[in-house]
């Protein structure tokens, strides 16, 4: 893992290791984390379903588990927003945030309860339009320092793909990635699947916590961050990397094969993915590999044939809709250097 | 109108003429027809509802608006998918397409009872994935010639934008535009609004027809029209357009103020519209006009000083989940001409 930061832990997986399974597995999946892992004991961890409902609830680990609530299973890809910062970082720096490469997301089978389900049981007020939740674990990055915190929108929180997670790829959730419970939402920014999770909030309007309300925000080049300033980060937009060859990669001429990733989050699925080696002027078709369904990334491969000398190589992806994505990180750079959609590109030697 | 052809009939407004109201005046709303006006004599018109269905339905247009279903209204923008095709020809030639311009777009408050109403009491069979909709007009432009008809996946046919309509801006649906009853799927390309309605085919797959299966698809570069080549087009992808000024516009140096629409076809709304006059070098925030609702376009103003000479005016637009467009028509170019997407331009002369 490439570590970013060992406090709290920060760390992403080298390209070339997330490239061997479209399932990611456990020791190759990111870490984002905003406070020391905080030590929840599942005997005495409850989770509290409270605002706007007909019932609150105070659910043990049991209670939840227990098979009053059916267990459900969905493949989906987790994906910080600052995923592929570092290229934005290129075009002009942005202090105080991490250089992720391509490697902060990362695919699983999640395992656990509907969050529809439970919220049936809480019974939802007629003026709910978003559902908050709160982790465990205390962030100092916030300001002022406070719990992790998100929201989502009441439509999305009801839909069959967003679950109370305990298990991940059939192993259960390990502290790490948020045990004893994490809610998982698939197709939104991996800010919005909180760990450690220990509240659920029905409220009117968006969580006003600050990774909600302040924090993963699209500004303005002209804007700086503070309360409801830019646009609050939801579903992940359409975009794909270059896994293998790594970046600054010494290979050999003549055919070199490309692996990579795209993904849709809005569950659109991936109709197309191409590559070029001049700077999109042709496009080579690449071959999208295991259709993991719509909430998974999609990975691709392709063959490019190249001559000695230095390669410049390019992708990108359309999905279900035929959208596809801005050119240039000059063109998406933004203040905080969040969803960075643009063409992925790496760079390649190739010896005679 | 700017007539594109007489015979079928296709026009559209002038970019000014559209700027004047964000509730398009049917006098001003383009038109794409894909064969003759057809004398549908609403007395002997029926809807029939057939396929994987419990109930096939055979209703009159008095059983349909008598009131056994409830009423609706919504403010929908609709899209021709060849919208700015004009842009693309100007890169490479499209031979046999239409040059629609900004135009090919209009947004109307439609009223009519809801297609999920109506496939409720048919009652729809467990195999249901799409919802096909035939009109009566026959079109000698399909191979072979055929009735116009179109498809949807079921999600969307049972959300309850989707509506059968009569009446377009408070006014009974003109013959034009698809009386007696012309179903309006409201963020999807205006090809599955089809008009002059006489069947709903509940499916398993797509629809067959010519214009679900050959026409109304993405194609890459390479790839030649054929049917299930390339991408179905379905939601409209996020666009924009500078109506005011004018394309080829003299103007008089110093302030000017610039025009146009914004429209994120997958309901997720506009949150920042742009314009640059340095090539997307540096941008100057839109002032975003009344909100219509998810879908429907917005209208954006903003003011730039111009000095004299010649320049080219851009405008990008951000959607509600933060993702923006792709930069240039050339590398949004398809054989088809379909869904141009990338920023737009307008270029102006300023005279001292």
């Amino acid at each position: 893992m490439l570590v970013h930061e060992d406090a709290p832990f920060n760390a992403e997986p080298r390209p070339s290791s997330l490239a061997g399974s479209a399932i990611t597995p456990l020791e190759h999946f990111y870490v984002r984390s905003h406070g020391p892992v905080p030590d929840a004991d599942p005997h005495t961890w409850r989770l509290h379903v409270a605002g706007h409902v007909d019932q609150p609830l105070v659910l043990t680990r049991e209670e939840l588990l227990d098979g009053r609530f059916e267990e459900h299973e969905v493949v989906a890809t987790l994906q910080c927003a600052g995923n592929r910062r570092a290229d934005l970082i290129a075009v002009r720096d942005i202090p105080g945030e991490a250089p992720w490469g391509p490697g902060a997301t990362g695919t699983a089978t999640w395992r656990g309860v509907r969050l529809a389900d439970v919220l049936a049981v809480a019974g939802v007020g007629p003026v709910v339009e978003h559902v908050a939740f709160v982790g465990v674990d205390r962030s100092e990055e916030a300001t002022p320092p406070q719990r992790f915190g998100a929201s989502i929108p009441l439509a999305k929180a009801l839909a069959q793909e967003v679950l109370l997670a305990h298990a991940m790829n059939g192993e259960p959730l390990q502290p790490l990635h948020g045990a004893p419970l994490r809610v998982v939402v698939p197709g939104y920014i991996g800010a919005r699947s909180v760990k450690w999770l220990e509240r659920i909030e029905l409220r009117s309007e968006p969580w006003d916590g600050y990774f909600q309300d302040t924090a993963y925000r699209l500004l303005a080049t002209d804007e700086s961050p503070g309360p409801g300033i830019g646009t609050a980060l939801g579903e992940v937009n359409l975009n794909t990397a270059i896994l293998l060859p790594e970046e600054g990669a010494r290979i050999t001429a003549g055919p070199v094969e490309l692996r990579g990733y795209a993904f849709a989050g809005a569950g659109r699925g991936i109709s197309r993915v191409e590559v070029s080696m001049d700077r999109g002027g042709t496009w080579v078709r690449a071959e999208l590999l295991d259709d993991q369904g719509p909430w998974a990334w999609r990975f691709w491969r392709a063959e490019l044939e190249l001559a000695s000398g230095e390669h410049e190589l390019l992708t990108r992806a359309w999905d279900g809709a035929a959208a596809t994505q801005p050119e240039h990180p000059e063109t998406v750079w933004n203040p905080k250097g969040y969803a960075n959609t643009s063409w992925a590109r790496v760079h390649v030697h190739v010896d005679g």
